[in-house]
């Protein structure tokens, strides 16, 4: 363990020393980096899936469970995806540098307000081996050094990643130490690298909601949490039905697996006898589980081959993460939102009605990253709404709310040049 | 202690639910409440200078310092001031609401990101009463309930401000709760506010560096902390002398108890035989006491009359707060700007010199908050750069970077309006 520890400091050190020199990097040569980050995975492919293959027998005769293998499993064409995701990153601007004010002041003081990078970003995660490349490629771009210490489940695949990552960024010029990542898996080490205010300067956790509430609730440095949604779609009185149940359904059977599918359907009282058996039977059609209340099992129990189980307290503000979906009807609005705001996450929670002040009402007081009328909530997505990518999907208030790209990773300092200005 | 407690959490509740109703309230509204807080002010003076009066007559009688004494102390000019700043937030525009960003996207899905307050501001401050005042009304514009935890001996000085400000602020409109001010002054109550993570959003301290730290070391919730500067002013070897003059002795002596004055007089070895004698004169003529290095005392020492300390290891990095400059002879820029990253506090870092190479990597490499080439750092300040109002300066990367005034106190929320649309 004292080995470990020593090592996690080390290269937070090299991080911390690499970040200072990133902040000037230019964009010529990020973008050559993350090119050749693209390439390198692609051609050096075959040791990737050797080492990705392994882990996976490993967790396979573990028992890992087929949801958590399938996060594991890297292929050919999910690399090409992965390479894609970093060619896009290095076709986006480059956020350091960029003026976000500028102004003289009376007394002649130029002032600007410059985008800087934040310094080193830690990375906590779970499983999914692409995070190593997703968050390198951001963290690069956006002038970041990165220490990365992934799951023991997907060890050798990020090892390959990480390696072919390294290789690839400083073969164009990156400085030494900009990527970091820790081989050990020891559990009390992520205690410690919670702890290393002074190296880290954020810490993005990315996993399942242990993880998150682990590090949100230990880190000493900012965290910016996401990833967690427990998302409602409510259906108004005056929703036009057949869009209701194509982004009802969509939402929930789209992706069922990610944070902005659907978890609970809200459906109006005066729209629910109409509506209800609509989207049962498409979501009887998708195998989908429907947790229902009171009310709506009055109305879907006579329809033949649903899958209804009658809801539980624990229903309402779950986050299924399966074809799983709590419904409940609702006498109004209010209590629509009264719900969502009882019980949502924050994350992404979407109205479908015709009636404009009804829409505008429930944009404007649920209290999301992301609202949404008359659409999926599976567009949160910072792909989806044009960032080009994401390092996730911030359900906080500060520094970043919602998808989170390269801005987000990002700080500004104040420039004030003068010419002798002194203050009266 | 248990009462108080019990006192907290209901103001913190009330703060809460007025937090929701503030996101939709007018801006005339907002603005009527600020005015009437500025009428507020002056017509009920002198019960509030009755108030502060007793504050003051205790903690003079109890040995409190002069500095301190002259923070607690409320006059007439000064409830002016306080009064007209007042009236600036007033004037300013309000961000709530703001579309920060608008595009509609290929699928025909209308994407904004519009500004929105952040929920519940928390502040713990010291003697100044006149932050009541003004976090309030900075609270109040950006559309944030607040609550007002201020010291022991500013007690009776703070209850009549906050009573004022309530009055005035209900009387216009503002949902009830919206205002809170704490009366308890037990220590225990401050732990105890750190750790309301679900009812206060952000919490900013203002104070002394004993509070400051407390706070950022303890506080479960994101705390925007500043008001520490150790602030550099290097003189390179091409500096204009007069200019170099005028803005260290600015930065030294115009206001010598503030986070942006002048802490370390950092002089390149090539001008420093030349300048140092005619800083080192203005300064003894205002009372200076100098701390210098081997090189900087060998410089004076043959001039007579001048306040020379030799400087001691931790006069390097030491927030004086007085008429106290710490000095030292560098040999390079290089060596200027290590200086800096080693003991700066990243505030406010200033750089005097006519060559303009020297000036951009001063400006690019020193990691602050305020960055200057050829300018007091007096000038860090919100009224000064404009943003008509301050919070406090922000020394931290996230949220928010120097000072902070009515946007920083906001976060955003995405809106997305369909017509049906689902992800594909």
């Amino acid at each position: 363990m004292q080995s470990a520890i020593t090592e996690l400091e080390e290269k937070c050190q090299a991080a911390k020393a690499a970040s200072k020199k990133l902040t000037f990097l230019s964009t010529e040569i990020k973008n050559k980096a993350l090119l050749g980050i693209a390439d390198a995975l692609m051609s050096r492919q075959s040791e990737i899936l050797a080492a990705n293959n392994l882990d996976y027998k490993e967790s396979e005769a573990s028992g890992m469970s087929t949801a958590m293998l399938d996060r594991l499993m890297l292929s050919s064409s999910r690399l090409e995806a992965i390479a894609q995701d970093v060619r896009t990153v290095a076709s986006l601007p480059d956020p350091v540098g960029e003026i976000i004010e500028q102004r003289t002041l009376p007394n002649g003081l130029q002032l600007s307000k410059k985008r800087v990078p934040l310094g080193v970003i830690g990375t906590i995660y779970e499983s999914r081996p692409n995070v190593t490349v997703d968050i390198s490629a951001l963290c690069l771009k956006s002038g970041n050094a990165v220490v990365l210490r992934g799951g023991k489940e997907a060890l050798r695949s990020n090892l390959a990643l990480s390696k072919v990552v390294q290789t690839a960024v400083y073969k164009a010029g990156v400085p030494q130490g900009a990527v970091q990542f820790i081989e050990s898996t020891d559990r009390a080490l992520v205690d410690h690298m919670l702890k290393m205010r002074a190296a880290i300067d954020l810490m993005i956790p990315r996993g399942g909601a242990g993880l998150i509430k682990l590090v949100a609730e230990n880190a000493a440095m900012l965290v910016v949490a996401g990833g967690i949604g427990v998302c409602h779609t409510y259906v108004d009185q005056s929703a036009d039905v057949n869009k209701a149940v194509a982004i009802a359904h969509n939402a929930k059977v789209q992706r069922p697996t990610v944070c902005n599918a659907l978890d609970t359907l809200l459906v109006h009282a005066g729209i629910a006898e109409r509506y209800l058996p609509l989207i049962a039977q498409e979501w009887a059609k998708a195998g989908v589980e429907m947790h229902c209340d009171k009310n709506a099992l009055a109305i879907l129990k006579p329809i033949p081959s649903l899958k209804l189980v009658p809801a539980k307290a624990e229903d309402w503000g779950k986050e299924f993460l399966a074809l799983i979906a709590a419904i409940k009807v609702v006498a109004s609005l209010n209590e629509a939102i009264e719900h969502i705001e009882r019980y949502g996450s924050g994350h992404s929670e979407a109205i479908v009605t015709q009636d404009k002040s009804a829409a505008m009402r429930f944009l404007n007081e649920v209290d999301a990253a992301c609202v949404y009328a008359n659409a999926s909530t599976r567009f949160t997505d910072g792909g989806q709404f044009g960032l080009g990518a994401e390092i996730g999907i911030s359900t906080q208030k500060f520094q970043a709310r919602g998808p989170m790209a390269l801005r987000e990773l990002t700080s500004y300092k104040w420039i004030i040049i003068g010419d002798g200005q002194v203050r009266p």
